[in-house]
């Protein structure tokens, strides 16, 4: 495995983030070659270099573009808001580097087909950024059910809920604006649909409501705006394999943080998650002795890998940032032809058509077959 | 208050959990004359006899229509499968008793109607069986909602689940015969909905989801039978009061016992309970310093009335048959002519209307306006 | 089986909990004759008569001895203020009562001993009001431990905790009087105990430590007065069977409202219980599967008797009433002769030793041998 | 600032988290010059040669003393086994560097009085690896208690347990021979107790008691060894302030994976944290109205810092490696002549002194005065 060359576009939230990740991964794992951080890319000249320095970057620009010219530059993580991933995305690809985007893929649906075709086209590495997806609790999910450990599962109930939109006092921001997407569904709610995905298996069918807690909010120099977004959204769905799901989304759920929350069901068993507790997993086995059946919570150890690569005793806990190294590692094995656990944009983009169905659903008070995107784009 | 007699039909889950609190309201409470436990009909003479002197009943009788000419007996609990409950409900109604049926009220919203008719007719109290109503932790939430220390509710998911049915490999049984009912949305989602009604009022439109977890199921003389009713339903809802709703049910839940999780977002806070730890409550308020905010849980105690009837001490825990000792004395507080927290037939029918509007949806695959048959009803 | 005829004395807290357990023990267990609530003494004649009417009791006195010459009682429940179970319990027994007493047995272990003499000279039984050790999901725990399922027990930690000393501007009460007793280790402490007596077995040495979180307290009238007791106490323990054990009381703890934290470690597994949410059972079993192995949560159901005579549906949980309804028919079953769960003073002694001894090692300051007792007196 | 050159001793369990944070320090804060991985030793140079390429280090050598030669490092970090501490840190400091060694100290108190002596002598920073202090949640206890929101704490309950003892049948280890120290008490003891000292100050008198679950343990080749250490401690406490307090330690717990429990309650409230659950605090505070008082469960977020440095959204969630990343900063702060929340040797002698009084307490089965040994050291 040869050391690749990285490029980073944005260093907010999740721009440290990948930065953070790619700094650990060589150290966590041991059986990556080090990468060379080689060139970081801000809003400004200035800003880029302070934040090179920072996080351990060779080069600074103001222009993203100059990392695509980089020939030492074999990955670009791309980590800006969404609306410029397709740009960024596509340029990178057509110069022939491998891209890690940040989640949700666009804004529309048709600028992630457009995202998806330039993969394609490439024939390099493009993946997303779906950390959760990296925890070693939901890859013994995983592994629950591939075993079948609780049966066949035929319901599934996703929920993800933060505060940050529930101050009805906060003034209005772009989160408010309808360019900035539908609201807590493409903002968030891609996270729960990427856990689905990969635990249970896609989408048939869905009828999605969305609302406004709030009708309007102030602004900074007096008056008040209507708000575009919608910061609730609450979805019913059939999925593939004949389960029936709910999916709740709240961006203005007081009190909540973090909060992911996944219940499966199946024929011999329950298994449930919650993100904000992300290094506990609960499992009900119907094959208990009955009067000592009940939901067991498992503590994330050595025993669940990767977990042992970060602490080699057990309850001793991940973090956020930890799942991202682990995503990391995911997608260098990948660019080196190895098997990895990855939502690239084929995957990613039925995320986004669900997305894209639901809101639509939303939209015109009917069922919506996300199958059907999928067909139209086949025929 | 002139003590009441009483007669009981039907002595099964909650025909003893009736005999109980019958047993007990005078004793708890001490502001209520001790009740005649008069009549108690059974299937046969000789179960109602046994079943008499179990309860403390002074006479037995295998035809319930006996009690009802008994002028001895001013209340009649019924307590027995649903689709008895018009037949039974509508003639102690007619003989001038006053009924405590238990919920649901029947198995076809016509039915329903129809008792609802007669208890108006009768100018008789006819009150109906959704003790989690009175937990004292539920009128607690009530009071937090009443002092805005949520604010304004713009949003809430209910869920029950229990795991009765969720083994495939029981025999098939009347639960699964369309006679009984739709599933899990009569069987048991009345409960939320009577949390809902409660706490945050009516149910203007809903979009209902049922699923079969099961195809079909064993037959005791061997064979397989399909399966008729539905274990699962999601409901997407808005309520009256604008806010949006979501309600899953689940009766086929591996490892969920008892539980109805009850989250209320507001304004300024949240609520959250959940059934399988009735004697705590959740709640989050948005004015408490920011590095301090948390979710705290509140465990019930003698501030929180009746509670301290039961037991002097905080934390020291109701238990299910308990909150119907609660409703007892509501019921004898409303024949009294006072004020009274109870769930009544003039009540109950809107939550039986949105039971049907919700399996209508469900059979359609659309929205429907739960208020058009108020409004129609009101023409 | 006989029906008994019975005599209260007291009405408080604990006597009401006495008098809504012989009002409910026939209706929930179907399988003994109903109670004659022959007599109910209070310290007044009036307080008395309405208490008797509230609590369903013929006949009031305010002289507790009035009962004792009354051939219809049978078995006289005292639950007056720790410093009258003597003289109460021992006129009942010299009576040929039998008799029900609250925990503590005394205030001093001579009191306690010459009750226990009294006991055995009457041949009456004469138990104890341990209501915690009657908890389905204790009885579970027992089963636990008898099948070795968590192997052999080698350590046990005990916690019980509440707040009602808490406040530091309380005014000074009985409760900080000498007379008392020792604090939070005989007023509260013998629950835990009594937990650790019916699971794990005899104590053999101990070495106790009390504070005082507060050295005085307001009085009513103005000034202050030095606390004399200690709402905390910390013992260290060796058992009979060679575990270690530690014991820790606070009843000024903040936050703690009905608290027994119970945690037993075995060769094999662990149990944790929780008297806050007494429907709930943590196991652990080192069996599992080492990658889902983890503390289950087991709720309480018709699976662990007697949960089932009260309720025939799993998760919807007793209340602590419900503790003494179980333990009421296990004296009953003990009147009648047959095999019983309870603690009665010959076991109860045991506890009393125990406290005794803590409380001169807290004083002295050193280890103290609880079995010297148990050998002076065979002596 | 300047850049610190780092050399590294041990690449195990803590010597990898000490790579990782010397690794991300940097990019994680922003605020502190990277460092430069100058060396890293091991036990042979093949080891440290590999070590050195996956943890990012310049040079490798089998030879720890090289290290000390190197000019362009200016600290050492020392993660080898309990024994080897002293003369390591010592050489280390004579040799003029910075020391940043785990915990504990070292196997007796006369070593690490020694390791004081030769920081005192050294005049350099002798630094000691308590992350679990670095938590933001315990810096928010800290907080809270400086602030006076849970009033004058008056009782502390210590517990940590976790299970890689637990297991009977494992093979008799180094862990059971008493050259390794006296068992749970040093091994993870300390931990807790570093939490005591920087949240509610010094011990004053103990009585410890030790306890050995298994007697002897199977031999890899055949036959059975009694087992020298005490995998169970337990520990009365009275301390500076004047508090009582309790310290519980098994490494024998069954199902326990990372437990440290800390209970602390004042004369206003009481805060409760479970570093199994690290991202969470509950706290109870007595002024909130009476019906509405409970603990709150305070998640981890931006406003606890240094939380943001690492995610700048709440309730995500950092793990056990982010403590160590939290604690390098404070070293180099440190280092840099800035204030600092660190554990030094002058600190860390009294957790040693503490450990020493009760295993002596428990040997002698008596209280000790653990001040005594200061006021001897001062004299």
């Amino acid at each position: 495995m040869k050391a690749l060359g990285i490029g980073l576009i944005g260093t907010g939230y999740m721009g440290k983030c990948h930065a953070l990740a790619w700094n650990a991964v060589a150290p966590v794992f041991g059986d990556v070659p080090r990468p060379r951080l080689a060139g970081l890319a801000e809003a400004s000249q200035d800003l880029a270099e302070r934040k090179a320095r920072e996080l351990g970057f060779e080069r600074a620009t103001g222009d993203w573009r100059t990392l695509l010219d980089d020939p030492g530059i074999d990955v670009v993580s791309i980590a800006t808001p969404n609306a410029f991933h397709p740009e960024m995305a596509i340029a990178a690809l057509e110069a022939g580097k491998h891209v890690w985007c940040e989640k949700p893929m666009a804004v529309t649906l048709e600028d992630a087909e457009r995202m998806l075709a330039a993969a394609r086209a490439s024939g390099k590495v493009a993946a997303l950024g779906y950390n959760y997806i990296q925890n070693p609790v939901v890859r013994l999910v995983r592994r629950i059910l591939d075993e079948g450990r609780i049966g066949a599962v035929n319901h599934v109930r996703l929920e993800m809920d933060e505060d940050f939109m529930a101050d009805p006092d906060a003034f209005f921001s772009w989160k408010s604006e309808a360019s900035s997407g539908h609201g807590a569904l493409d903002d968030f709610g891609v996270h729960p649909l990427s856990l689905l995905r990969v635990l249970v298996g896609g989408v048939r069918r869905v009828c999605g409501h969305m609302a406004k807690p709030y009708a309007d909010r102030p602004l900074q120099g007096g008056g008040r705006r209507a708000v575009e977004t919608h910061d609730i959204a609450s979805v019913l769905m059939e999925l593939e394999n004949g389960a029936s799901g709910v999916l709740a989304l709240n961006r203005s759920a007081w009190g909540r943080k973090g909060r992911i929350f996944v219940q499966i069901f199946g024929s011999e068993g329950a298994v449930v998650y919650d993100q904000e507790r992300m290094n506990e997993l609960q499992l009900y086995t119907a094959d208990d002795a009955r009067e000592r059946q009940g939901f067991r919570t498992i503590l994330a150890g050595p025993q669940h890998p990767p977990y042992d690569r970060f602490v080699p005793a057990p309850g001793h806990g991940l973090g956020f940032n930890d799942l991202k190294v682990i995503e990391c590692r995911e997608l260098i094995r990948r660019i080196a032809g190895e098997a990895a656990h990855l939502i690239e944009f084929e995957d990613g983009i039925r995320i986004e058509r669900t997305v894209d169905a639901i809101a639509r659903s939303a939209r015109e008070g009917r069922w919506i077959d996300v199958a059907a995107d999928a067909r139209r784009e086949a025929a």
